[in-house]
């Protein structure tokens, strides 16, 4: 076990090795702390040792001229130069929440970016604005869409957060395919197999090979198959892709770049990087905050008190990560040996040192 | 076979009975006809026995006094003043488009409504004046959350219209439920079973049966169970509720009153009416209209290319209804004999005649 407190200063002396402003590497740790609290440690420590290579193959810049290439009073576009995802990511939201403040509703598209870590971390920073906050972002393409065996989308989650009074906010944050990706990689390495309607072989058949990807196979759209509603959770990923990559003048699709170093870049690009895409509205936009957290409470306390299935819980999005933090930052934060061991590994190359807990 | 021009002029006819202004007649006609014509004959002819009797209900205004009651320059809440639903859509779409002529993107949340028809209508509004296009609604309570039995939310429908260039537009327009309702009602006339993912029992046990919500099952959301990610599909059904509902000062969830003047009004009210939420996003407000719609038609040609699988043919979203609307305006409009009666028992009722094709 490890505390927060150690991780994050330890990630904080990572990313300034790495030349990273201090204010950046800040940024950075907070978003992986606050994966590893709310329990999404595929978010969280494992990708350091990603973020390590990619800057000694120069695929990230860490001292990156982040800039509004383009603006209306409501809008923006932020060209991140390359930098690493959280911190294009944060700039963006706060500039979606400070057009909010004038316009009602602020909405930021970000091209020129990398992975972004937890999406909800920028989606919950409109809360303390009153502000409901949006993220969306595109990702590398290992989805096909329905009916073809093409891996053209990423799992392109989507998170909106909405404040509530006494109850706790609610925040959806989730991947428009059944499972992400993470889930298909812990399957393989257990040598399970996984449900049919997660992934599809090199022909579009039916598998439960979590394996499958590195045969030529797909990840499915949320829905499953097509009976299921599959071409919807194509259309919300396609929605994803348009609304981050498209729009700013990001690569969409199959056009993404890999976030792995060992994986080579694409030979035609159709813009610059990773696309994301942030919204914050201002709830008294529509109407009195107060008012509406009192309703926001009303249809918390209705959904929490819905009849369950019998020995089920009925929860509101976002209930189970707040449980996990309210519970690792009392235990601390538990991280796999494999990943001590590369965290270990990064901190040696730059001339630090990961003590073990 | 009916020309769309009968069917329009009839429509038009029937709600100027129904004392709407001619204005208005025209609109919901025009509503009715486009789903018609995008091959979405359960938002169209079908209904208007429905509103008939939502009208000798007094269920719906027919001259209904439309106001603006909050906002600010990128935002507003139109109340809609019991309108019949395509009345009080339009307007508020109207009123987005307008806004984001200002601010670069405008957002409107409508109470006091009722069923608008499809979504489609309203976010393609957009797409003339070189805008993206959004539109959601909530609905009547028949979809559970995940873990739940209770019926909470409706099929919450989501569209989004994406202008191109020399490609046709890219218009997702989905529920947020695996099929729509009408699919059920289908199944259970022709005595058919359905695919597992569809509904519960009133037990939560999965089920077969079209007609199970007439025993107190219920819809599931999409991805269909939780291992497929009905927990992702519960939380876009809720995000569409809450900024359809909670914000506009609507009902959400159980407390939404039914479109269908036989089921009893709810006892308790949260708000009024049924609530819509739209979205106009000016694309110059990011970059330059014809850079994007170059952009849009590379995303197109690409998905469209992508490799299908063994005779199937890969899809953009958009492209059925357009195609249908394409194929139905020469061929002409096909009313099922229930529905011509329908229509011959409300057009006596208004004092009009509605002659077979």
């Amino acid at each position: 076990m490890f505390t927060p407190e150690y991780l994050r200063e330890f990630t904080i002396r990572v990313f300034e090795k790495m030349s990273c402003p201090t204010d950046d590497a800040i940024t950075i740790a907070d978003v992986f702390i606050r994966a590893e609290l709310r329990n999404l440690p595929s978010h969280g420590m494992i990708r350091i040792k990603d973020y390590y290579q990619l800057w000694k193959t120069v695929r990230i810049n860490t001292n990156p001229d982040i800039k509004v290439v383009h603006e209306t009073p409501g809008t923006a576009v932020v060209d991140a130069d390359g930098a690493i995802g959280m911190v294009g990511a944060t700039r963006s939201m706060k500039i979606a929440i400070e057009k909010a403040k004038n316009t009602g509703t602020g909405w930021v598209a970000t091209r020129n970016s990398n992975h972004l870590g937890i999406g909800s971390y920028y989606a919950m920073m409109a809360l303390e604005h009153d502000m409901i906050g949006i993220s969306m972002t595109n990702a590398n393409p290992l989805v096909a869409p329905a009916n073809s065996v093409s891996r053209l989308l990423g799992t392109n989650p989507i998170t909106v957060a909405v404040p509530a009074g006494q109850q706790p906010a609610f925040i959806a944050d989730f991947s428009t395919t059944p499972i992400a990706r993470g889930k298909l990689a812990v399957a393989a390495k257990k040598g399970e197999k996984v449900p049919f309607g997660f992934v599809q072989d090199n022909e579009g058949n039916p598998s439960d090979d979590p394996d499958i990807l590195t045969q030529g196979g797909a990840m499915l759209p949320l829905g499953g198959d097509l009976q299921h509603g599959s071409h919807k959770g194509y259309a919300l990923g396609a929605i994803v892709d348009i609304l981050s990559g498209v729009l700013p003048g990001a690569n969409f699709g199959p056009f993404i770049p890999p976030n792995l170093a060992f994986m080579p870049m694409p030979e035609v690009q159709v813009g610059k990087g990773m696309g994301h895409f942030f919204g914050a509205l201002r709830i008294d936009g529509f109407m009195k905050a107060e008012e509406f957290k009192e309703r926001m409470d009303k249809w918390i306390t209705t959904f929490r008190n819905a009849k369950p299935i019998k020995g089920k819980k009925v929860l509101i999005p976002g209930d189970l990560e707040r449980e996990a933090e309210e519970r690792i930052k009392k235990e601390g934060i538990s991280v796999l040996p494999a990943i001590v061991e590369d965290l270990k590994e990064v901190a040696g190359k730059l001339g630090l040192e990961f003590k073990e807990a």
